[in-house]
């Protein structure tokens, strides 16, 4: 039987979960009630710190400008005044050797920081090996890009599966992916026992209404994402942030109905 | 018929490459009597340019613990006094926008001084769009990675065909792949005239003899690599600095020995 795993409240999987980071990140959740992460793609840090005063747990750090180490100072107090936690959207997707000193190395130290961050699986299984020897003693988790919501996507069919049985086979490091559905039994064989399994779902594409943007990426709603496709983690960006981070109070509002939105889809979900 | 553009010597492709940086590669590897990239993943500043000084045409920024603006123009410097080409690794492979910004912006600023650099397919389509709508204005290249050296890779069968078919949409900004063999052809249909179809191909994983590391890295020697699988530029990183950058004489002898190897086996196959 498919796990059912999506219909149990966060509280509920944070009991389950063996990864510090996923019991850290479900136990958020249901605290702050939401299920939203806002996606800060900007390039320079003052923008940035006033959107996470706005809103935010997600960041893009490797666009930003003016990136240095008292950053990741004042981002580590942010996120324990507000209340969140850090997804550094890296794609990792390199031979094991080399993620692991993007990862813990560098201008960004993502490792010291960041709760958790993702990796493309194409590189098989050595990249999470090289994340894992770095992150795991950190207690981190890492997300696997399973799907994608670009146009054209190579993530599909048996690169998605594939995906799956390399996150089954690092549970204590993999704590689910970045995909547009659940993946609970994808690609398991007669051999693999998935009643139980959890994965946590971050879906990208996300927006108040559907549509496309000019380089390729496609929207979805927070309805669609969480309820009847099973999303956990509903991620926005410009769609909240918008063209002027100045505007504070219009930032907040966007942020307030995204959350309101992919909140009231998770309580559907549950009932 | 099938291409053979690993037939002919370097200098002849030059003069068929419509991307300023494919041509200039050629032309440089033609001058210069070498097909060898050296893969410089190391920490810091000091060590990279230390390799630089003995070797170095290849690098990864984003592991640099001490990177910083002034470190590119001493590279630009570096380039110009020893007459070689800068690609820097750093297999893109997010959406459009964010790829955009990746390669412009943050504190590495990639587009403005790396010639080359790459980028997995498997977002679709769109990050060739985004990267090209910076690089293809400063004349820079893409190589996409339609295959990869580890253990356990996702980047094969359909996978490595979408990717070249996306490469041959794209010829004005994608100059090639990183590949384990010839492209040309790969996953073309009856309407594709292949037969000048020309890439350029480096390949990483090159080792004096064949054996692996302990993360699922897998390596070949110049001559199978270049001779028997047709590839351009053969990618060497830790086989030629080792474990001490301040080695200069070691590393240069290393690096000399990979250039005849690699060198040798390119008039073989031109023969």
């Amino acid at each position: 039987m498919a796990s059912l795993a999506h219909t149990r409240s966060y509280g509920e999987r944070a009991l389950n979960a063996t990864n510090t980071t996923a019991k850290l990140i479900f136990e958020t959740m249901e605290r702050k009630k939401t299920n939203l992460a806002v996606s800060v793609d900007v390039t320079c840090t003052s923008d940035l710190l006033a959107i996470i005063e706005a809103v935010a747990p997600y960041t893009h750090v490797d666009i930003l400008e003016d990136f240095d180490h008292s950053l990741i100072e004042r981002l580590q107090h942010l996120g324990r005044e507000h209340d969140f936690l850090y997804f550094e959207d890296r794609k990792f997707a390199d031979i094991g050797n080399t993620v692991a000193l993007q990862y813990s190395s560098g201008v960004h130290k993502i490792s010291s920081w960041a709760h958790v961050t993702n990796a493309h699986p194409v590189p098989g299984p050595s990249v999470i090996k090289g994340l894992s020897s770095v992150g795991l003693p950190l207690g981190r988790g890492l997300l696997l890009l399973a799907e994608m919501s670009t146009a054209g996507s190579l993530a599909v069919g048996t690169y998605t599966e594939e995906a799956v049985r390399m996150a089954r086979k690092h549970r204590d490091f993999v704590i689910g992916f970045i995909a547009q559905r659940r993946m609970e039994g994808v690609g398991a064989g007669p051999e693999d026992d998935v009643s139980t399994e959890d994965f946590l779902i971050m879906t990208p594409g996300i927006g108040l209404e559907s549509k496309g943007d000019s380089m390729g990426q496609q929207y979805r709603t927070p309805r669609t994402a969480v309820l009847e496709t099973g999303s956990d983690i509903i991620i926005v960006g410009r769609g909240i942030y918008g063209t002027d981070p100045k505007e504070v109070d219009r930032i907040a509002a966007k942020a307030e109905r995204y959350m309101s939105e992919g909140w009231a889809a998770y309580l559907e979900r549950l009932s």
